[in-house]
């Protein structure tokens, strides 16, 4: 692997273990063998290596949700699989964790494809709800936007009681929760 | 305002906005105003102070959370009150924030009370849904567990959408699009 390389690999993954904050140009350096030069050779800090990483991370992040999203079955199993699909949960997510980071959240520069990502997964997931309305899956008055909405913020909070709690059942609760509310319209109307 | 209690206020602040790994004692006794020895002579150092600063702020949180959970309503209402209920969105969880933390998550005593506030919060929450259950409000498949799970995540995940976006209207949407999927079982069975 090239230095560049090597330099957004390790900065991906401090960013994901500590976050922009908690992330020192000496720790990217030790990680990916790279002396203080090369750094400043190929980027020009710590922000402009981070954009880089950052931008890396949410490429991928899409596809994978992508794959998910527009592979077979109806609405309602599509969000299934999009909540159900492997994650190393304990790690929570490398988009929505730099949320918590002051200095990520005050630069427009570095928010920008941590924001752009979850409009992407938000509206991607709005376009499936509809569709489920149309073909009658879900309730008409649901709306499209809100749904997906809270179906993201599950994934995203379902990550912080998964850490909170040392365990990963913690998100597969959350997500249990949300499909039981969600699961096809007849069932509501059927007792249990 | 006592010297331990200054250092405990600037504290709770400092890792609400910056997170334990991204608070030096240093920016804490400049917060406080007070001298190095002064923190060694109250506490045994970060730990231990961020610690009195945790519990201090999970007190609040449940002190908080239980007003609403407790106050009048039926179960919908009651959660639909925490749901809705005025925050500081874009300011994010002080104690949901803590869990991406690195270091509070591998010190088993500094995760303590975020992992007791949010199962406090979960378990309370399950209740006032199995509540809804026996009185109809909620269907009988619903699962207590699992729609508190669901109810808190979207609130923790709704500060992840708010703060990527810069703008609260996102935790906003997530929380109206859950609202609705817990809205009183007769809705779903009328059509739109």
């Amino acid at each position: 692997m090239s230095t560049p390389e090597r330099l957004i690999d390790s900065t991906r993954e401090l960013l994901w273990e500590r976050g922009y904050v908690g992330t020192s140009p000496k720790a990217i350096l030790e990680r990916a063998g790279a002396g203080q030069g090369s750094m400043y050779h190929h980027f020009k800090g710590k922000p402009d290596l981070a954009l880089a990483a950052i931008r890396r991370t949410a490429e991928e992040m899409r596809a994978t949700a992508e794959a998910v999203l527009d592979g077979p079955g109806t609405p309602y199993e599509r969000i299934e699989a999009y909540l159900l699909r492997e994650r190393d949960v304990l790690r929570g997510c490398p988009i929505g964790r730099l949320t918590m980071d002051p200095e990520v959240v005050a630069s427009s520069e570095l928010r920008a494809p941590v924001d752009q990502t979850l409009d992407w997964l938000r509206e991607r997931l709005a376009r499936i709800v509809e569709e489920g309305r149309e073909q009658g899956q879900f309730a008409a008055s649901l709306d499209g936007e809100e749904i997906a909405a809270a179906v993201l913020a599950t994934v995203q909070g379902g990550y912080v009681l998964a850490r909170a709690s040392g365990s990963p059942a913690a998100f597969d609760t959350a997500v249990r929760g949300l499909l039981s509310l969600l699961a096809p319209h007849e069932n509501h109307d059927r007792p249990a």
